[in-house]
C-alpha cells in the first residue's frame, strides 16, 4: 500500500477498515528501511495512527501540519508520497531526516530544535487573519517533552488570546529521550488517570479534548474532527508509546530506540560502536570527578544517557539534575548551583547551547559563577544536518566575558580539560568536542607556556593553530607540507580561550600562521588569535581556515569536513596557496584548488 | 525612619503600627530621589509594602530574597541600609540601579533581563539539598508580566517536582510595562476575582496562597509566614498597583512612570527631550511604511511604548502583535508571520536578542524567512548598567548565515536601512541603533558602491570605517588626524554583514585601515572585515578599535565610551600609535595613551 501513496488524498481516499493494514504496513517500512540506515525509530513507530488520522482530517498544505522536533515526521513524509526517499535517508542528496521545504510543499518548518512549532503556528494563523484571508486550522505536533520547554509556554500564552483557529496535538508518550520530567509530566499523567481538577490548558483559556488514544485511528480522527471545526485554540491530547509495535523498541527502558544505528531489525542489536566515542571518555570521567569531589553535580536538559550522563546518574542520583527540554532553565539552575556552593557542570549538545546564549552570558558570567559547559557533538555532525551542527559555539562564547574554553584533541587531553575546568571556581568554563569516535591520543612533542607542539620541522615557515578535534587533520596536513619543503609547526593552545599569549611568541618565529577549526569563521577561534597578534604588534600575516558561515546540508561527517576544505590535502593546498598569494614562496604544483574561493564567496552571498 | 535602618534587623523590630508611617516615608523618599535623578519609580512603588513584609518574615541573607527584572529592588536597597547610596543612584560609581552584590550581602543576582529569578532559586534549593544543609526557604519575586517569559514556565515545572522551599512571590500588578497578555494574564485576572476554578500552579502541583492585597503589610506578612512554614514549594499571589501613592504614576496609562527620566516631583512632569531621539525617527518611519505596505506588521516582546511601537499600535492595531515578555516567541511567532506572506517587524531591545539568538538562527534564517529585527539601544546604555549595554548584537548576528545587517549613521540612513530592508523578501534584516537623541543628518561627499565616504583627506593613510553612530566621532578623529598631518578617508558601510565588497577596494588604497564600532570587538564588524581582506588577498595591516569583552560598570554613555576609548582624541592616539608600531609613520607627539593596552589586558584577563 505504501508505494502507491503519493499525497495525502490516497490515504483519505482509503476505507477506513483498510487503515490498520496500512499502519502495519507503515510499521514494517520503518523497522526496516530505518533499522538499514539509522535514524530516529522510537518516535515514529509512535506516531503512525496519529499521523494517518491528521492527514485524513486536515487538508495538508492549506492546513498546514508542523511537527515539532521535525524527527517525527518520517511517517508523514511516507504519508506525502516520500517512500522511495526512504533508502537513501540522511545520505548526502537523500532524503532528510527532518521536514523539508526543498522535499514537498507538505513541509513547512525545517527545526529540528524543541519546543517552535507552536510559535510557527500562532504566527501563521496570525498572518491569515491580518491578510483577510479565511481562517484554516493551523496544526501544531508537539510532545509532552517538549512542553517543558519555555517556547511552548510563550506560544500557550498568546495561542490562548489569539482565539485563532490553532489545532495543539499534544502526542504524549510521556518521554523525551527518557521520561518526561517535572510537574508538566504529573500533570499530564493525572489528565491521562482521570485525577486532574481540570487541565491547565483550560485554566489558559484553550479547549481541551481528551485523552485520547493515539493508537485508535477512528478515534483520534473524531478528535480532531471536533477540533478542526472548533474554531479557535484546542489541544488534543493523545497517548502514544514510544517504540509502539516493535518489541525490542517497547523494551527498551533507556530511550526506546529513540534513534538507531543501523541495527539487526530481527534481534534490535544495534551495530557494535568499534571504537570508543568522546561521550564515552567524558561519562567515564566525570564520573570519577563526581567520586573525588562531592560537590561536582551534573545538569542535563533531557539527554541524560546521550550526553554521557547515565554512569554518573546510576552512580549519584542526587547529583543528577534532568530538568526537561529546558536550556534556559538548565543553565540559570545551574548558576544558582554554583551560587549555593556547588561545582555544576552543564551538558548539552553544541547546537543546543545557543538556546541558552543570553544565560550563560547574564546569569552566569555576570555572576562569574563557576559552571563548567560539556559541549558535545560540536563541529560538524553530519546527518542531521543543518540544525544539528555544532558550528556556532565558538563563536558565541568567545563574546563572553570571563569564560574559559578548551577544545580537546583527544581522549587524555579531554580527561585533563575536564579536571582543570572544575578546578577553576571564579567564573565558567566550557569544552568542546565531537560527536562520534576518538582516535588514539596524539602525544606533544613538546609544550611552551601551555600550548602543545603537535609536529615541529627546523626553520619552519608555517604555524599550523588546531583546534580541538582537528589536531589529527593538522598533523597530517604538516606532514604533507613538509614532504612538500615547507616548514611547518603543528601548535595546539588546548585552552582557545583566553587565547594564549604564548602563541603571540610563537607566531612571530614564522611567516605566516593559519588557524584551523570546524566551526564557523566569524568570530571563531582564527578571528580571536588575529585580534590578539595585532594588539600584540604582531604582523606576521594569518590565514583563518574553518566552516563557511552558512547552513550545511546533511551528509556524512567526513563528507561535510570535505565539502568544506578541511581535509589534510585540502589544508596543504589552501596554506601553499595562501604563501603564493602572499608572495612568500611558490609552489605551482600545490595552486589552490579553490576551496576556499567557493567558500568565501558563498558566506558573501549567504 | 529611612536614615536609621542598617539592616533587616530593624525593620525587623519595629512594631507593626510603625509600619505605614514607614511605608509613606519610603514613598515619598523614593519619589524625591528617583525624579532627582531618574530611574524605575513605578515598580518600585508598587513593592513597598511587600518588600518589608518581606524582610520582616525572611531571615536575609540566609534566606535569600531574590528580585526578577532587578529594577523593583530600591526598597529593599532602602531596608538595607543603602538609603544615602540613591544621592547617586545609577551614577558612576553610585549606587547601581539593580541589585548588586558588591554593595549588599542582601544582594544575590544581579541580573536585570526577567523570568530568571525562579531557576536561580530552583538551583540554590537543590545546592542546599545536595549539600546536606538545613532546608532553609529561598524567595523568588516575580512580576505577572515575567511570567509569561519562557523561563518562569521551565522554571516552575522544575520547582513543582523537586518539592524543595521555593517561595514564589508573585507581584501581580497586571503589567510589564504595559498591560499583561495572553491567556496567563486571563487567568490570574480570575483569580483574582475568584473566578479561576483552580490555580494552574495547583495543576502543576504547586501550593498556592493568596490572592493577598500587597499594600497590606499585616496581610502579606501572615501569608509569607505560611508560606515560610511550609517546607515546600509555594506561590503566595499579591496583587499590587504599579506607581501606587503617586497620584501622577497611577494615573499614567501608557507605563505608570516604569522608568522615568529627571521629573518634577510635583506635576509629574518629565524633563522635556530636547531632542529628537533615534527611537522617535524610527517610530515614524515605521508608521509611514505601514500605511504603504499592508504586509508590514510589528513584534514586540512588552515593549511597545519604549521601543517606539505606540504610533503604528494607535494606528495599525491589528498588525501590531504584543507577546508578553518573551523574546523567543516574538521572534519564531514571527517566522510563521513570514511563512504567512507577512514582513514582520520584530522591535527588540539590543541586549534582549541575547535571548532569541537560536530562534534567530534555526527558525528564521535556516528557513530565509523576510523578518527585519530592529534592535534599539544598541552599543553603549550607560547608566542601566553591565546587562543592559547592547555589546553582543553584532558578534552574535555575523554568525548567522543570509542575515544582513544595517549600522544606520543619522535619521535619514536609518530611513532608508529601514525601508531597504523591508523590501528584502529572502532572508532575515536587521538594523541597529543607540538609546538617546540623535545627531543632526552626516552627508556623504561620495559613495562608492554603496559606501558613503564622509571624509576625504588627499593621498590619505589611513581608511577609518565607521560603524553606524561612530560616524561623527570618526569625522571629527579624521579632522584631528588631518590636522597632525594623517590623511585619512572615512568610510561608512551602513550595510555592515554581509561586508560590502567595495571596502575591500578603498582599503587596498591605504596602509592602515581601522575599524570603529560600539560593540564588543570579539567576532564584531572589524573582526568580520579582517576576514574579508584576508580573504580578498589585501594584506594591507587592519585594527579594530571596539568595545572590551567584558562587562561595563554603569555610567552615562559619554562616560563609558571614554573608559572603552572611543572618543575621537582617543581614536586620534589609538590611530597614530598603531602607525608608530606598525612603522608606517612616527607620531611621538601622539603616543597612545595605553587604551588599548589596558583594553586589551583587561580582556585578555577577563
Amino acid at each position: 500500500m505504501i508505494e502507491r501513496i503519493r499525497s495525502p488524498l490516497d490515504v483519505r481516499a482509503m476505507p477506513p477498515e483498510d487503515l490498520p493494514t496500512l499502519a502495519g504496513e507503515i510499521r514494517d517500512f520503518l523497522v526496516d528501511r530505518v533499522c538499514r540506515s539509522g535514524g530516529h525509530l522510537g518516535p515514529n513507530l509512535g506516531v503512525v495512527e496519529l499521523s494517518i488520522a491528521l492527514h485524513r482530517v486536515f487538508d495538508s498544505p492549506a492546513e498546514p501540519i508542523m511537527w515539532d522536533t521535525g524527527h517525527q515526521a518520517y511517517v508523514h513524509k511516507l504519508l506525502t508520497g516520500r517512500a522511495a526517499g526512504f533508502d537513501r535517508l540522511r545520505r548526502r542528496g537523500g532524503l532528510s531526516g527532518y521536514p523539508s521545504q526543498a522535499e514537498s510543499e507538505h513541509d513547512v518548518i525545517e527545526n529540528s530544535h524543541a519546543s517552535t512549532a507552536l510559535s510557527y503556528a500562532d504566527g501563521i494563523a496570525k498572518a491569515a487573519r491580518v491578510s483577510g484571508r479565511q481562517p484554516r486550522p493551523v496544526v501544531a505536533v508537539v510532545g509532552d517533552g517538549a512542553l517543558t520547554g519555555g517556547m511552548a509556554w510563550e506560544a500557550l500564552n498568546n495561542i490562548a488570546a489569539s482565539r485563532l483557529p490553532v489545532v495543539v496535538v499534544l502526542n504524549d508518550n510521556g518521554r523525551s529521550y527518557a521520561l518526561t520530567i517535572g510537574g508538566l509530566a504529573d500533570h499530564l499523567s493525572a489528565l491521562r488517570g482521570g485525577r486532574a481538577h481540570r487541565s491547565l490548558f483550560e485554566e489558559l483559556g484553550i479547549r481541551y479534548l481528551g485523552p485520547v488514544d493515539g493508537h485508535d485511528i477512528a478515534a483520534v480522527e473524531s478528535a480532531l474532527r471536533t477540533a478542526r471545526e472548533s474554531g479557535g485554540p484546542v489541544v488534543v491530547h493523545c497517548l502514544t508509546t514510544k517504540g509502539r509495535g516493535y518489541g525490542h523498541a517497547e523494551r527498551h527502558e533507556l530511550d526506546r530506540h529513540h534513534a538507531v544505528p543501523v541495527t539487526d531489525p530481527a534481534t534490535g542489536r544495534q551495530a557494535a560502536q568499534r571504537r570508543r566515542s568522546w561521550t564515552d571518555v567524558f561519562a567515564d570521567e566525570i564520573v570519577r570527578i563526581g567520586a573525588e569531589r562531592p560537590d561536582v553535580v551534573a545538569v542535563s536538559a533531557a539527554m541524560v544517557e546521550p550526553a554521557g550522563l547515565h554512569p554518573f546518574q546510576q552512580r549519584f542520583p542526587e547529583r543528577l539534575f534532568d530538568v526537561g527540554i529546558a536550556e534556559q532553565h538548565a543553565v540559570t539552575s545551574a548558576a544558582g548551583l554554583a551560587l549555593g556552593g556547588l561545582h555544576p557542570v552543564v551538558c548539552v549538545y553544541s547546537t543546543f547551547l545557543t538556546r541558552a546564549l543570553d544565560q550563560v552570558l547574564m546569569d552566569v558570567a555576570l555572576h562569574r559563577c563557576p559552571v563548567t559547559f560539556v559541549l558535545d557533538r560540536a563541529g560538524v555532525t553530519g546527518d542531521d544536518g543543518p540544525s544539528h551542527n555544532g558550528m556556532w559555539d565558538l563563536s558565541i562564547l568567545n563574546v563572553v566575558p570571563g569564560l574559559a574554553m578548551a577544545a580537546p584533541r583527544d581522549g587524555r587531553t579531554l580527561r585533563a580539560a575536564l579536571r582543570e575546568a572544575v578546578a577553576i571556581d571564579d567564573g565558567p568554563t566550557a569544552i568542546r568536542y565531537p560527536k562520534g569516535a576518538v582516535g588514539p591520543d596524539l602525544p606533544a612533542v613538546d609544550t611552551v607556556n601551555g600550548v602543545d607542539i603537535l609536529h615541529r620541522d627546523t626553520d619552519p615557515d608555517v604555524l599550523l593553530v588546531s583546534v580541538g578535534a582537528m589536531a589529527d587533520t593538522c598533523v597530517r596536513a604538516a606532514r604533507l607540507l613538509s614532504e612538500h619543503g615547507i616548514a611547518t609547526t603543528v601548535a595546539d593552545p588546548r585552552w582557545i580561550k583566553p587565547v594564549n599569549p604564548a602563541l603571540t611568541g610563537l607566531a612571530a618565529g614564522h611567516t605566516l600562521v593559519v588557524t584551523v577549526e570546524d566551526c564557523g569563521r566569524s568570530g571563531g577561534f582564527g578571528s580571536a588569535l588575529t585580534l590578539a597578534l595585532r594588539d600584540a604588534g604582531v604582523t606576521v600575516p594569518i590565514h583563518c581556515i574553518g566552516l563557511p558561515q552558512r547552513f550545511l546540508d546533511q551528509g556524512l561527517r567526513a563528507e561535510v569536513l570535505e565539502e568544506c576544505g578541511l581535509t589534510p590535502q585540502q589544508i596543504v593546498r589552501n596554506v601553499a596557496g595562501t604563501m603564493t598569494r602572499l608572495g612568500t614562496r611558490n609552489h605551482p604544483e600545490l595552486e589552490p584548488i579553490g576551496v576556499l574561493a567557493a567558500a568565501t564567496m558563498r558566506e558573501t552571498l549567504s
